[in-house]
């Protein structure tokens, strides 16, 4: 199996809200207005939205029906980033569990979550590089 | 916010079991056998390995306690190599509640649950185009 991550889905709610609030933080999708999965391109993988009880019944899995052990980020470049990042993740109506600052392993950091309770972290980490297209390289 | 994922963090409750799981996949690591967290380069992302409790901690969110609403999926070339990725999966000890086979979107994949409860689709997926680094391209 080779080192890499194709697709995350998350599960939602209401398809239509969850699409304006990524199309808000600037994300761009070829989904037509009545599909019933979006998909964004996101760096070499893709994240799709699609109904969380079709997912889950895809997924051949129980829903917990909250939080369940998985925690995106989004790392960026500098600290005043994060803080753009996070202004505009709450102005597009996420919720912010965690402002940003200063965080125990040299970084900086916020999470805000999505409006299904995904929660993203957005981080500036000194000891990883980001190269040009935003890929990580853990060296 | 660029359109991409970083870092997607998996909670576990026995650290040294999803290590060895991933391991057994094929994945290599640089961490040391001490960390507490585990980085897998995963493409131009990166996976890592994390407490459950102190990652819900973290990301400011209450523990469901079962699966959340997130499903990841690996992408290969050929059904024939869906069918080798599930087995090498089965072997390493994961969970199958789908076991591979035509889809309704016209492809071919099977589901393989970890030991902490994540699930992954392993696909073949005629109408996404996989670069040779295995990065999706939905064109």
């Amino acid at each position: 199996m080779e080192q890499r991550v194709s697709l995350l889905t998350l599960g939602v709610s209401d398809l239509k809200r969850a699409r304006v609030f990524y199309e808000a933080l600037g994300w761009a999708t070829g989904a037509a207005p009545e599909d019933d999965v979006v998909f964004f391109q996101a760096g070499g993988a893709v994240l799709a939205l699609w109904d969380r009880e079709r997912l889950a019944e895809d997924s051949g899995v129980t829903d917990g029906g909250g939080w369940g052990g998985v925690t995106l980020a989004h790392n960026v470049r500098s600290p005043a980033e994060v803080d753009e990042v996070m202004a505009q993740a709450e102005a597009a109506g996420a919720a912010i569990p965690r402002h940003a600052g200063e965080t125990f392993w040299g970084g900086y950091s916020g999470v805000f979550v999505d409006p299904d309770g995904h929660p993203w972290e957005v981080a500036h980490n000194p000891h990883w590089t980001l190269r040009d297209d935003g890929s990580v390289d853990l060296g």
